[in-house]
């Protein structure tokens, strides 16, 4: 405290309600009493424990602030205008159309680096963090903002686990305990020891304090960082709405503006203009990363391989070749085959346990401190991180994700396992990339390609060997496709991915022998995909066949009638639409209506 | 352990390893390690505890088993045949085409009334049953196994505050703490303490035993059913393959059939005959919901009404009408409505706060024990369960979900709260309904229709008040649609749900007005579509333009395309394609290109 005014912290909280109150007011909605609760938490931090530099939010050195309860939006941007990076005028601008300042943040701010307001994510994405800042050696704090409803969210205990086990001491979460969630009271009121009980079963130093006392805060935040080889939660008794009668700590005053801002600017002292000197961050290590030559693995055509070896054998040899590239497995890396770089590079490689939500968090976190992450588990097991891939993509956070065991040709160990909604969730996810190799060739190349694609990046993989059928070193880049079948005459086009490719060479093959021509185009973009082919192939034969293995509903199949869909060609979609038992992988594609058979007898009826 | 006899239990044990062992090598696949671990957990569970009548799996006093850790499905087969219901033929028909036994267990078994295999969701289903249970006031136990690398997921601290703040001592968990996961040690080992101190911070009772000593589990299991106002969890050490020198606390020898399995059967004492008595449950008492008339709400056309304040109204009335229904919500009851019903009937409402994995788990919970749930939440925030639906569909639990503030058109709170993903995410579900009304009799009337639908159903509800377009008391079957606008002179047919009937309507206006007559139809049933319209549609105008709130790849407009694809009509699909900020709702909708105007502009374009 020596360096801080209790007199000034006071009266820069009261500035930080006042203008909370006046942004909402003027917005007309937004959450001023969720930020009045925290305003004494984060004046505190602001004026004496960050350390960050606005001029330059790139800085490695740089503190990370993240508000997991990103509704405390007014907050944040108040504390922007005390830190003298937007104006009065900013500020009032809240939630209009085209200003920076949404409801909840986002980066269009240059100092937000992921968007909140999905609870419970941004504790995750801290550790993320702090695993980059140890990976990268370098000293800064993460600090991050909870509210108490959060922490009924699941993921909280993720990130608890993943922090506690791993000793992520530069991660402090500061939780609101504001005793009020959005319908009425949480579970446990103001009982910060439940938390703490908790927060310290998983490792964590606890701190309980008042969260309207300044010297309580200080105390906290300094102790705070401490390395003591534990993170640190410090859980702050606060009453939402405080200082405002007419909202301090009463339940239905959640995610309003106030009735009468006026009167609450009043008993909050009136507008202030004090102003927050952030300490600057210590001076800046130049950050090399150890790039190397790269050596992708190479297969010879008919050779059968999965694409999840070629997967894992090339993500290992790009992570020779580039010192930034890290991975990450959600405690199935010998299924995935993330191992491989897990035993070539120990140092970069990251077990996150069965924790799929916190696996994709951890990319984001990463991602954001500059490391090009891979995140893989088995296809189906990413729909467990659907909402954090979702925001990955709200936070403009390009993250690699790889799921394997995609589709029922994983044969015996049933529908638990088989990823068969896959292609639609990551297709519907904002700017994403989805990729589908169909050999170890292109298994390869592809995830050497998606190593700089901007926003989420997808690549499916098989269980499976299948033949490879392109040589070594050949470039499939997004927004291709290949023709592997093609004549003047052909009467009907297939267009397949991954393991279906190998069915409609096979059934294109039964159809020519029946006097059929049939054009076959491995679409292993499907997104972007490949519309100029596909528009071709519209044009041309006019009778389009999909496969795929994959649930019907948006998948490849979709992905072509979107492409052609203002052309009207005929369009059969062939994909799994029963739910599948136990059987073996071919059993399973005859089943699923998918196998070459299926196909052929498709073309022939489409004719 | 009165009436036990060690003996018998050690040989037991012994017999369900060795028919673990002998069912992986006969399918050539399987997790017999995962098995064995568990064998002397189940035999003293089953043999002395366990109180199920397997002539009548639908007896509501039944135990209820749960797998949780569903790769020990060897296990579970093997005590089924021990219980004489499967026989030795059918127990070697593991994981085979056709089988009833399939690689993770699932309902086509009629013991097995939850699949598992999706780790860490066997519990929340758990905690779902035992809240079921204290509802209906019946006094049967929940026993759920569970896998020591599960306990990483953060759907199982979810599970664990839910049933230890509601005090559901009648749950108990059972850990087989055999310290090693897929790809190698847990992150805590046999260090039964870290799990403790966990689950007891969250307030469950907690016992740690040696897994392998029938006695320690027999005194266990007599324990956790003391009633004690608290669950229970069992932490027991065991060992991965316990029996098997092969394999026995190995790495590696996770998922595997044992390479010499008559080695091991050797080595386990050979196979056996015993047979299990499983304890009868008490008599039952005949269940009767309370049932009454129903009213429900009534808008007149005109008035304006936000769906979703019509859903909770119309979930108010169905529950005064139909004793069965429940409702649960994720603590935004205030926003998605559902609080019209916790206000009526308290007693039948759950909030289960901001753990949306234990939401959905808990309405699965709830409908195996024969209860109608409605489970919602903001549809943006149920991509958080999107692995808890995927699974209850191959539960062939018949869950409604309602999903609230769908689309751009909740205006100011930006991108993170808006759901832009549900309606494909819905969509891929297997055997799903998906359902989005427009006006507030509309929403009442599927708000009931959809309380017996078979499978996962979905209601999408809007935040915004919009017009009454339809008189009170009208039905909307699934798989219906309503024609609004038609002319034989129509050029073009505008296909829209929920808000953006309205503006389909006013751009049918517009153009009409422009001299462009224009149908159009409200195809409230997303899934199943109306297909018959669509084709009308198509081969009358040949020319569609579909428009929704909703990211372009797998909603509305897909579902249309689909339906309608083998007939080859020009489809223009409108919907969001750019990462939204904060705006009004009207900006939004225009931001989006999915307002009257975008949509008069598109037809005129298709022209």
């Amino acid at each position: 405290m020596a360096e801080l005014d209790l007199h000034y912290l006071t009266e820069l909280a009261a500035q930080l309600r006042v203008d909370s109150v006046r942004a909402a007011a003027a917005a007309g909605s937004g959450h001023p009493t969720s930020s009045m609760s925290a305003a004494d938490l984060m004046a505190v931090l602001f004026a004496g424990h960050l350390r960050y530099d606005f001029d330059r939010p790139d800085r490695p050195a740089n503190d990370q602030l993240i508000f997991s309860k990103g509704h405390a939006s007014p907050l944040l941007y108040s504390l922007y205008k005390a830190c003298g990076v937007i104006d009065d005028e900013e500020l009032l601008s809240f939630r209009r159309r085209g200003s920076r300042l949404e409801g909840h943040p986002t980066p269009r701010l240059p100092w937000v680096d992921v968007a909140t307001g999905s609870l419970g994510q941004g504790l995750p994405v801290g550790v993320g963090v702090a695993m980059a800042g140890r990976l990268a050696r370098l000293p800064y704090r993460v600090w991050v903002l909870c509210g108490d409803s959060e922490l009924a969210e699941g993921s909280i205990w993720e990130a608890a686990e993943h922090a506690g086990c791993e000793g992520l001491d530069r991660l402090t979460a500061i939780v609101d305990v504001n005793r009020l969630g959005q319908r009425g009271p949480t579970r446990h009121g103001w009982d910060t020891g439940a938390y703490a009980r908790r927060f310290g079963a998983f490792g964590w130093h606890t701190i309980e304090i008042d969260g309207h006392d300044p010297v309580q805060i200080d105390q906290a935040l300094t102790d705070a960082a401490n390395p003591r080889g534990r993170p640190t939660v410090i859980l702050a008794r606060t009453r939402k709405g405080e200082g405002a009668p007419e909202v301090e700590d009463r339940e239905g005053a959640h995610g309003k503006a106030l009735r009468d801002p006026d009167k609450a600017i009043d008993e909050l002292g009136g507008t202030r203009d004090l102003r927050i000197t952030v300490h600057e961050p210590p001076a800046d290590v130049p950050r090399r990363f150890e790039d190397g030559p790269m050596s992708l693995p190479a297969y010879q055509v008919g050779e059968k391989v999965a694409t999840r070896t070629a997967y894992g054998a090339a993500l290992a040899a790009l992570g020779q070749a580039r010192g930034d590239v890290v991975a990450l497995d959600g405690e199935v890396a010998d299924s995935t085959k993330t191992e491989e770089f897990g035993k070539a590079l120990p140092e970069r490689f990251f077990e996150m346990y069965i924790a799929e939500q916190q696996l994709v968090a951890a990319a984001v976190g990463l991602r954001i401190r500059g490391w090009t992450p891979y995140a893989a588990t088995f296809a189906a097991f990413l729909t467990r991180a659907h909402d954090f891939i979702r925001m990955a993509a709200v936070s403009r956070a390009s993250i690699r994700l790889v799921g394997s065991h995609a589709g029922v040709s994983i044969g015996e160990d049933g529908p638990s396992q088989m990823g068969l909604e896959d292609l639609a969730m990551l297709r519907t996810v904002h700017g994403s990339t989805v990729l589908y190799p169909c050999d170890g060739n292109q298994a390869a190349a592809l995830t050497v390609e998606m190593a700089d694609v901007d926003g989420v990046a997808y690549l499916r993989t098989t269980r499976g060997d299948t033949p490879v059928i392109y040589p070594p070193g050949e470039r499939f880049p997004v927004g291709g496709s290949r023709v592997l079948r093609h004549s003047p005459d052909d009467r009907a086009t297939i267009l397949a991915a991954g393991v279906t490719v190998h069915e409609a060479l096979a059934a294109a093959d039964d159809l020519a022998a029946d006097g059929i021509p049939v054009g076959v185009i491995d679409l292993y973009s499907v997104k972007p995909v490949d519309s100029a082919a596909l528009i071709e192939a519209a044009t041309t034969t006019g009778n389009l066949v999909t496969v795929e293995d994959h649930r019907l509903e948006g998948g490849l199949g979709d992905a072509v009638m979107d492409a052609v869909s203002e052309l009207g060609p005929r369009v059969v979609k062939l994909a799994v639409t029963d739910l599948p038992g136990s059987a073996t992988p071919r059993e399973q594609l005859a089943d699923a209506g998918i196998d070459r058979h299926a196909i052929a007898e498709a073309v022939k009826r489409s004719l």
